[in-house]
């Protein structure tokens, strides 16, 4: 059998040690193709680049992961996932990956998120594709425990598919390779962040925000993905991007709106 | 009864013709106060500011639509929510609205959407919200003509309440008043951007890209807000947060993750 073609970005720019862990992982299991964003992208959701040029730059210095080649791309990870496919690779890829992503995705998160709005350009071109977040924000953050499981669910979804209109969001909490339980299949925490913003004045006399929050937790539900990751498990939450709440349709059917 | 207190924000910033309308339209249902970003924000998703500053300016000159305050703001339309509800309202609001936007967010719109972005960031924060959209992309387009449909949905909205982790998207045709044939509830259409990149070069010798594209409408069902639009009616289509593709985990879990 040929070799798969794996498409991989982030939104932590292509420099992420994150970035560099998933082309290592994945460069065992086929053909890497990296397109990522050339700058940080944290917190771009599903941005794109409307009213801008966008670049991309061949890199040859980045090879040692085993990628097959690499560009670098002045947009957003959606604009990578974009280009990627319609201009800089030669097949359409077998799988997406995103990631692996320097902090959570998981609940709530998932909404702002640059690493999912990667896979989620890709699985509506039609591509299976998964994003990867390790809930650890830090630069050095320990990835190399979750090459296993992360091999797995990619070679699983390769094998299986990915349903139709469907995405995986996988978060891994920040354990040792022997603390991970395992893999567990589960739905969005319901929750949200309690914003704090942070007032200062400029130099100039001006008031400005930082904007800062805390999570909150709002969901006590054990198929969730926030219990999961609380009690050792990668958690992998099927996730789609027809908004439609179905299930409301019927009741806003009742208000009075021809009248 | 008080008057309800009405957040009104978008994402082709505070001057543009689409909010002052529905500043105009909303002031005549309640208090209004105005929360907007300084400058165009489309296609920003739902991103957000996390490693910048945020300013915001309280703005005297452009109370003539009948708002009690207008902030502009440095941000994106989720900060300007963010902020809003933070920071510049005295409570919290009845309903926010956000809009209307120059052109459609119907269909696999909404993912990208600054819009509706504000609009599900205050449906996070349990406020009920509508995003209102125009198909029709120039700066003088007719807001006029939907005037009562966009009051009704929102009086609709406030009498009934809108359900909870619901948010909704709402799309108007590009008709005059006597054309436009109702409001009817809709799922979002499947479809998705058949993306072309212009490539050119510039005078430096590098190359670069405009992303250009062309809608594809991969969906013949008339029960979806494409074909509502198509036939002349305003599109209202409950939208969710919980991203979870709920009827997919089983599927997930044949998989062979933990062995």
């Amino acid at each position: 059998m040929a070799k798969p073609l794996i498409l991989v970005t982030n939104d932590d720019g292509i420099t992420a040690p994150g970035l560099r862990s998933l082309v290592r992982f994945m460069s065992e299991l086929g053909d890497v193709v990296v397109v990522a964003p050339d700058s940080p992208q944290s917190g771009m959701g599903h941005a794109i680049t409307l009213d801008n040029t966008l670049y991309s730059t061949r890199m040859t210095s980045l090879g040692e992961d085993g990628a097959k080649e690499e560009y670098s791309c002045s947009g957003t990870p959606a604009d990578c996932v974009k280009l990627g496919l319609q201009e800089l690779l030669e097949r359409k890829p077998d799988i997406c990956v995103s990631g692996i992503n320097h902090g959570s995705n998981s609940s709530i998160n998932v909404i702002y998120s640059g690493t999912m709005s990667a896979a989620i350009e890709a699985g509506i071109e039609g591509i299976p594709a998964i994003g990867f977040s390790l809930c650890d924000y830090t630069w050095r953050a320990d990835f190399e425990a979750s090459k296993s499981f992360v091999q797995k669910i990619a070679s699983e979804a390769l094998l299986n598919g990915i349903p139709k209109g469907v995405v995986l969001n996988v978060n891994i909490p920040k354990l040792d390779k022997d603390n991970l339980k395992g893999i567990k299949v589960c739905r969005q925490a319901r929750a949200n962040w309690k914003e704090k913003f942070d007032k200062r004045t400029n130099p100039m006399g001006k008031d400005y925000y930082w904007l800062t929050g805390e999570f909150e937790l709002l969901d006590k539900g054990e198929d969730t993905d926030e219990w999961a990751l609380a009690n050792g498990y990668i958690s992998v939450v099927p996730t789609q991007f027809d908004l439609t709440a179905h299930h409301s349709i019927q009741q806003i059917n009742t208000w009075n709106l021809n009248e």
